[in-house]
């Protein structure tokens, strides 16, 4: 008889955005004339860089000439792409990271839902509350926690992010062996500092742990006192693993490419205390399970490091944080407390009450679609995000909107 | 601590397309001047269909303007893929299967590899002798086997596909629960009859097994008394999940789009014996662990349907299936038996002999690289794949050299 995996059956079934799309569909049909404006999903709204076409025109055509047609790459990137992220993302900012540290793949979702799969099933796990859900219902699928209770699994090790904390937890006193942290944070927008991050990784050091660094928003960090990569801490090369994305920092949500970090000298170790080498086990996995990201994909990548796709990227990235650095100050000015929004795409706003009634009010009163941070976790409660993925012309009017209805 | 999953250290290490590529790198440096030809790995070798090149370079257009411009889709893939797909592989096949069993993908490995998610760790497994590695690994790793004693794991069940039962293997007569099965086959090329499939459907049904049937070379079938999808099978929609690639069927190997059919009243069973539907356990995978397929990939893969583009892939295949004739005469005339070729770009040679040895002394005397079939499992030990994937004029020369070394 095929038995299935049980595991499933503990994930709390709604998921956060198919809520919102259900009240925003239901609210849009009772009111067909009502123009909703969408600051909950963080998909980004502005066209391809020029670089990045031109590079993927060119791969394609590549495709259609037998001298110049590529079939299967080489499943952990092409080496051209490997070598530039590791020069620019890396090498650039002092970081000892080389090209065969980096795994690329077709996107970062995959790869932090993929990871757990190379350690042990009786892990003590640290997870942020608020947190992107893929780090825990990856977890849960694989049967490390134990079933939901009041919104959280039993077995995982909450790290509470709030404003007590400046929305950035400390290592907690228990020893934990897996911790998932991501900075600049979704949904919270908060950064780490250099002295925040060095603790962790001491931590990570003082406990044979090991940190999943989720770095998908690097490209919004303007504050020049911010690490970028966890591999600016020293000795973090020892203890950690990065993930980085080209959705948010080269619009890439419908192209698909990101990266994973493993150093080479990264070890988990077996029962009986020897140390196993993380990067050969990511590697085995990676091969055997992923066939490489499109090659057209991976020329547009590498695009986004030429000297006008930098730009490019660039002003597309400062072009979002114009945006939230007005919803920031929108929100502010009504007499909201928040974090966020300037080294990040994501407002964090203490709505002083219930987040799916404000989520409510601002879709109701607005017709402006946020996202209730409760959807994030238990400390999620009382926030919601807004995003700051649209146009100007956009985000303007639905500041102006929410100003209206709050200050009515 | 962070302690590792220790079920990667079973895995077999010597991968045998890396001992391939080494013992072909080692006589190349040696014999400069020679000019190999590679009958080995299964890569498509022609450029990609002016079909699918113009509706790629459509759809990277569109991502350069904000009005068309597309940022994250469906997980599941565009409905205008799944749709076509529903459409032209399964219903004018008398297949009832709708779009939304249809989960479009960026490979058939990753599917093939990530399916045993939604399965119990205590399955007994049955797996093809010799077979493609990806299915034997993937549940190495997820720990659902002993350690491998002379090459086979203990606690898998061996399909022994051999000359004797024409390298279809019969259902066994010991119950198992999940099934691998791939047809037409990598890699002995052998293709199985409505009857044979029927008895796997039966035998599914009788023991509330599962069937995952591998169909990538499905587009290769030209008997017309040979089924192309396992729902031809009455019944088959009640006990068995398809895996479906564009890799060769469109040349996509490089280009990277697959698909998983997950009929929606398939179930598997809880301990208790209560049954738990497999479609929304797959959809909660896909949405969790994995983010859609580049947009300009399913628009590529779409014009695959498209009245050019079903010409011009099929006059691909046709080419390759003209390459498999000629491979497949050359041998016999040779003296040698062999399968496949006919509804398959893969020959299956029986070299009367050791495989890894016939492998060097083609490599040798004729400069072709094959694959020595030990490589998939110990009934390959005796035979090697000869892979059809080249243009003709190498294939031509190839035969003419392997003729000339064999004969001397």
């Amino acid at each position: 008889m095929i038995l299935a995996n049980e595991n499933f059956g503990k994930l709390q079934s709604s998921y956060l955005f198919s809520e919102i799309a259900k009240r925003v569909a239901a609210y849009q049909q009772a009111n067909p004339e009502v123009k909703i404006i969408r600051l909950g999903i963080g998909d980004v709204t502005l066209p391809l860089a020029p670089a990045c076409l031109e590079a993927m025109h060119k791969a394609v055509d590549e495709l259609g000439h037998e001298a110049t047609f590529r079939g299967y790459g080489p499943e952990q990137g092409y080496g051209f792409l490997r070598e530039a992220i590791a020069k620019k993302d890396y090498q650039a900012r002092g970081c000892d990271i080389s090209a065969s540290e980096i795994f690329v793949s077709d996107g970062s979702k995959c790869d932090c839902a993929n990871i757990q799969e190379l350690f042990a099933q009786t892990l003590r796990i640290a997870i942020p509350d608020p947190v992107y859900p893929v780090y825990v219902d990856t977890n849960v699928m694989a049967g490390r926690t134990g079933p939901a209770v009041d919104g959280r699994y039993e077995g995982l090790h909450y790290l509470e992010s709030t404003a007590d904390n400046g929305f950035v937890p400390a290592p907690p006193e228990a020893p934990v062996d897996l911790i998932y942290l991501c900075f600049p944070n979704n949904p919270t927008g908060a950064v780490a500092t250099r002295e925040q991050l060095k603790a962790w990784v001491d931590y990570a050091k003082a406990n044979k742990a090991l940190i999943l660094f989720d770095a998908a928003y690097e490209a919004f960090i303007r504050d020049p006192s911010i690490p970028h990569s966890i591999y600016e801490i020293e000795g973090a090369k020892d203890v950690a693993i990065e993930f980085r994305s080209f959705s948010k920092k080269a619009g890439f949500t419908g192209v698909r490419c990101a990266f994973t970090v493993v150093p080479e000298n990264l070890v988990a170790y077996a029962k009986d205390g020897s140390e196993i080498r993380v990067h050969p086990l990511w590697n085995r996995r990676h091969t055997t399970k992923f066939n490489g990201v499109s090659y057209p994909v991976q020329r547009a990548a590498e695009a986004v490091y030429s000297s006008d796709g930098e730009l490019q990227t660039t002003e597309q990235v400062d072009y979002y944080l114009g945006n939230a650095k007005l919803i920031r100050k929108g929100i502010e000015a009504l007499g909201y407390a928040c974090v966020g929004g300037d080294n990040s795409p994501y407002i964090w706003v203490n709505v002083k009450g219930d987040s799916w009634a404000f989520f409510d009010r601002l879709l109701r009163e607005a017709q402006v679609v946020t996202t209730p941070g409760a959807g994030f976790g238990r400390c999620g409660e009382g926030y919601v995000r807004i995003s700051a993925f649209n146009s100007r012309a956009k985000v303007e009017e639905a500041m102006a909107r929410i100003a209206k209805a709050l200050r009515a």
